[in-house]
């Protein structure tokens, strides 16, 4: 669980993005079914890399904001932020 | 179309990889329904980014050998480069 | 000026792999007078990148660690995590 | 040494942006000397990373166009266009 739970609406928010990116792979599965030219395909790709990089960013700055915010409050800034940190270099 | 059309097994090993991307982004979506922790939904976010990026890595390499490689060969080789080499620009 | 000065330790850590980076596009810059192979240039380029990155990383952190942890226990967490949030969408 | 040699001209330009990062790099190691604002200085590194892929990418093109176009017409593209896709997968 976060420390700080999300709202629903925060909620809501996430998931019609997530499902968005389902129906964008759905329309990729289309396309490589239908033979499509390679270069449109990639496109596609590039598109839902970008999606889920601003869901991304919202996720961390929502994080940064809410849990690693209380944990520094709470004198446990460091190893949240060392999380963090860690977390960002999966994102290379 | 692509200028040498995929055989069936290329599209089957595609769209196996383009389901398993699927089912990450539904499991995404079950993690935010469940309020996870967001440092574990962000390392599933950067799962998915992975996985898609050899995706596109295999499409862009196939496209390479083949619909580049025939454009070379027939002289019209600079058009397809200048396009392959402006998609990677899209993959910031 | 940071919130946190930088210690002369900090400072001559970070110049030292600054210099190193000088001296690799230094390097490059040999290469390119010599005209060596395109690829090999390329992977000493991303060598470079690789670098940066790890030296972003380190001044990331220092900074959530000290001026950003510093602003949230004054009550100016939110203005100093997005400013964080919007350098690292530079980071594309 | 490429397949197909640079001329003076293309290196004239490549070696200008090299010394352009260069300065960029120094430029830095001065923010750090003078203990500047950590995501000004992040800044700087980002502004650095988007002049080496600017570098990267034309090295790339300049590659494709010449030397692995000529492989392939010699029916060797298949090795040359390996080595490629496995020099980008560099670039995470």
């Amino acid at each position: 669980m976060p420390l700080v739970p999300r709202t629903s609406e925060e909620k809501r928010k996430i998931l019609n993005r997530l499902k968005r990116v389902a129906g964008q792979v759905h329309g990729i599965e289309k396309m490589v079914d239908e033979d499509r030219y390679c270069v449109d395909i990639l496109i596609q790709l590039s598109a839902i890399q970008a999606a889920l990089k601003k869901i991304s960013f919202s996720v961390l700055e929502r994080h940064a904001k809410s849990c690693v915010t209380k944990a520094v409050k709470e004198g446990r800034g460091e190893e949240q932020i060392n999380e963090l940190v860690n977390v960002l270099k999966h994102f290379k």
